[in-house]
Formats: C-alpha cells, structure tokens, sequence
C-alpha cells in the first residue's frame, strides 16, 4: 500500500522552492494547474510568498510550426545556455493540450540532452478549456521557476489561435522559427506574427538548403524593415541556423542578451514588464465580466433572437446590445 | 422673434426620409448625434423604421494622413459617382471632433462642387468622448442615408487611434489613399493598415511625381503580396491617381464595383454584413461591460491599489483581478 504523502505547508514550499528544490518546484506548479479549488487557494498563497523572489530572468518566447525543429532548437539553445552558466526552465502554451491526451509541446522525449541537465527544467504545457486559462497558468509558472533560481525561461508555442499573442504578451524576447521555403517564405504566415518577432531564426540552414536560407533571409528581412522600429528602438533581426548542427546558437543568444542589456540601459526591460502585468490584469477582469454577462441564462436565450433580427435586418446591432445589457 | 419649429413625428420623419428628404435626414442625424435621451429614444424608432428600407448600397472606407489629398480625391470620385447616376453620401469618423471644435474631415469648404450637387450629401463627422461612441453614431447615419436612397456611402477617416479599424469594419470596401514618398513609402505606417486595405491609391501622381509614383507602386504591391488573398479570394490593388487632374478615378470605381459583384456573386458581402453587424453588437456590450465595472467607485479604488502591488510585484495580475472583481 503506498503511503500517502503528507500535504507540506505553504511555508515549506516557499522554502523548497527558494531552495531549488525541483520535485516541490514541480508539485507547486501541479497545485497551479488543479483547478481544486482548495488547491488553488494554496497555489495563490505559494505565488505570493515567491513574488519578492521572481522577476531576476529574461523570458524568451519561441514560436513556429511543427516541422520548423523546436524541439531540436529549444535543445541546442538551452544547452548552451547551460553551458554559459544559466539555468534554464522550458514551458509551453499549448491549448490544444488536456489532461488526457497531453502537450504537443515541452516534448521531453526529443529534448534527451536537455531532459538530463540538472540545470534545466522542462514543463508541459498546462491543459485547460481556454487559452487564457492555459496562459494564466504559465505566467504563474514563470513566477515559481524564477524563484526556484532559474535565470532563463523559454516559453513554446505553435501557431495555433491566439497563442503567439499570449506569448508574446509574457516574455522580454519574442523568436520565430521558420524554414526557408521555396521563395514564398511570407504566404500563409498569419497577421500579425511578423510584426510581434523580435528576431527570426532559419532553421536547417545546412548542406542543400545554405542557399535558399540565404534567399529567405533577404526576404525576411525586407518584410521586416517595412515596419518602424520597435518602441526600443531596436530593428527585428534575421539569422540563420542549424540545430542540428550546433550552427547559429551562440549567435542567437548573444543577439538576445544584447537585446536585453540594451533595454535594460533605457528602462524599457522593466516598463514592458509593467506593462504586461497590467496587460494580464484587465485581460483577466474582462475575461471574466464577459463569461459572467454570457453564460447568464436569460441573456443566452436573448442573444439568439437578437442575432437572428440582426440577420434579417429587423434591428440595429446598438439597439440589440441595448436590450441585452438590460435583460442582466 | 424665431418660431420654434414644432417637433416632427417619428411617422413624419419617417416618411420624409423614405422620399430622400434632406432636410429631415440632417434633423435625424442631429437626433442620432444629441446626447438627450428624449432625442435617443426618438432616433432608436426613426431608425428601427427605416432599417427595412436600408442596407441596399455600398459603403466604401477612405483613409489616409492629413496632406494627402483625400477631400480632393473624395470630390473627383463623388462627382464621378453622380455622373455615373449613383446617389452619394460622404460621411466621417474623426473621434477629434468636438461640438465646439468641428471635424477636420467632411470639410464641406474643401468640396466645393459636391458639396452643390444634388446627388450628393456631406456631413462632418459626429463628435464624442469615445470612439466607439463616434463610431456608432456613424453607423447609425449611414441606415438613414441608404433609406433616403443614398446607394453610395462614403465614409472618410484620418490615421487617429483606431479610427481606421473602426471604419474598416462598418464598409464594404476599404482603400487607403497614400502619397509617392521618397522611397521608404512604408516607413511609419500603422501597423495593421496594410492589412486592411482592399486596395491603395497613390495620389498626386501627375507630372513630375509620376515617376517616384511608379516605384511607390511597386513598393506597395510587394508589401501587399506579402500577405495571403483576402477571405474572399480578393487581391488588394494598387492604382495611381491624380484626384486634382481627375486621372485614375475612374479606374478607381471600375475596381470597386468589379470587386463588389465579384464578392455578392460568391455571397460574401452579405456574409461579410453580418459579421459586421455581429462585430458591433458584442463590441457595444462588451464596451458598456466594461465601463460599468470601471466607473464602479468601489473598483477604482481598489485599482490604483492593485496596479501600484503590480509594480511592486507584490502580487500577481490574476489574484489581483480576483480581488477586484469581488469588490464588485
């Protein structure tokens, strides 16, 4: 019979986490992702005690399609960065993920080097109905690995919905994988993606495919500079690399880290955090106002009628609204 | 003495209107615009009678900065219109516009012609504290103007804020009216603007520009094929055109009514109309959700206390939001 594990105190996970400790970094993230309530009361009480102790990192998000050799990237890049001195902790924002059937992404299985590394730490994506609940989760994942001493976090996602955003949206530093293609490098990206990248990374640029990684480039780059600048200044840069072959990895962390020390320089490091807090803060309130206002019974039943006058041009969409908000 | 002029009825308002009166259109849009809650009560029955003669026109978004010929371009395009036997309505969103102040856009003076044609009709833009608010009002013109037989609604917007989101999604068709620049067309654009636009029009190309027009052209169709066809298989164009010298405007309409018969013989326009319709009526509510919770005395308390814990990292953006919400 196995004996049941005693339910450490709050304190002592506070404890074990400042300690490094990695089974309560992981049990603590466990309470994170439960959706008991009882257990959620003591994540929050976990998170708060840990609060004073995060921050101290850079988070790296790193978006792209399966295929463009994540896995494989995430690998070569976080050796390096642990064998630079870092520690390093890999999450993901995978809504397609659910208890069952689990995430495509934090792959421990094809980051075998990794896995092994005692300075390393990699975290399925949590499941969850919505993406804000799955990004929720992450974010106050973040929070535990940097006070459990991790000074490096690399946040995953595919291109799915409005993952990237909520990425986007939590890390200092945003990365697109992309392969070089057949000259029509930019068909099909999704709006919007190109202009949150603070840099685009060419995967497999290796053998046969040196050459159009370096045309891709050039395309690349071109779509970039059709924006301004970003806020900081700072142009969005293309490199090529091969994770494979170790090629283009000390170059994409050296071009991060002196992204970081630049913004640091002009306080845009700290105002971009700030303002992706607050971000979070009326994303959750207006989520939940929403879900509060639409799941109510009388207002269900309204919309659909509303709806359909809409569609047979019997109302005005201000006048329905009107009727809505007055049946709460 | 002035006679105070006895108050119309909504039947009579109806009526008129319905017979393409311009008098009582204007007295209507003034009610649509009035913060009086009698005169918003009147205008939701004015309109609410009206709806089933609306809808049958096309609504087209004109954009661009200041400077770039836009009253000129909309003055050679109305009168062409109108020549063309089309009735026509210009109207705008400028969320800068004040009862005291005015708009900057339906500058009647700067459309000297159209402004005397008796198929055309100018109004400035409403004024308001939002734009949603401004928008609204737009929108709710636009149903009195096509139930007075106006079966082409033009309506104009300057690069402000979100106004061009806005506009784009209240029309049929979106153009963005830029100027042949020096080379670097697309620095400094909005980002999102390129996307949205069915088609761009560099003005002032006569003469000596008309060379430096060219490459902008080329400049710009590179920029537009970066991104995949529009829902409905369309291609944004670019055209040069001479507003002053009345070259490309008659190529200008020609692609806009290619464009609209291709997109009702597919069904999207009317597809597209009522996600539109859809669009403003979550918009709407989801606005008046939110200002009801912020307006709260109780919420806006508490918020400069949690924003000021955030930046303290005192707490996390979701036990926050927690916590507000509850006040509630």
């Amino acid at each position: 019979m196995l004996k049941r594990r005693k339910s450490a105190s709050i304190s002592e996970f506070t404890e074990k986490i400042l300690a490094g400790d990695i089974p309560f970094l992981s049990r603590a993230i466990t309470l994170i992702e439960s959706t008991n309530t009882k257990h959620q009361a003591k994540a929050t009480r976990i998170l708060e005690a840990c609060m004073p102790h995060a921050n101290n990192s850079i988070r790296i998000g790193i978006t792209g399609v399966p295929g463009v050799g994540k896995s494989t990237f995430i690998e070569a890049f976080g050796k390096h960065l642990t064998g630079a001195g870092r520690k390093v902790a890999v999450l993901a924002v995978d809504p397609s993920s659910s208890v069952n059937k689990g995430s495509i992404l934090g792959d421990k299985t094809r980051m075998e080097q990794l896995v092994t590394d005692k300075n390393a730490y990699i975290r399925p994506s949590p499941s969850g109905e919505s993406l804000g609940g799955v990004a929720q989760k992450t974010r106050e994942s973040i929070i535990l690995c940097e006070a459990a001493g991790f000074d490096t976090i690399i946040i995953e996602t595919v291109g799915v919905g409005q993952s990237e955003t909520a990425v986007h949206s939590m890390v200092d530093f945003f990365l697109l994988l992309k392969l070089a293609g057949a000259g029509d490098e930019l068909q099909g990206i999704k709006r919007g993606i190109i202009e949150m990248a603070d840099a685009i990374v060419i995967n497999k640029a290796d053998g046969d495919t040196i050459q159009s990684a370096k045309l891709a480039k050039v395309e690349f780059n071109r779509a970039l500079h059709l924006y301004p600048p970003k806020d900081n200044g700072w142009t969005p840069k293309v490199l090529t690399a091969s994770a494979l072959k170790n090629i283009g990895i000390a170059e994409t962390y050296e071009m991060i880290t002196s992204y970081i020390e630049k913004s640091k320089k002009n306080d845009y490091f700290v105002t971009k955090r700030n303002v992706q807090n607050k971000y979070w803060l009326l994303e959750t309130i207006n989520h939940q106002l929403k879900t509060n206002f639409y799941t109510n019974p009388k207002v269900k039943k309204s919309l659909s009628m509303e709806i359909e006058k809409l569609e047979n041009g019997e109302t005005t969409p201000f006048n329905a609204a009107k009727r809505l908000l007055n049946t709460n």
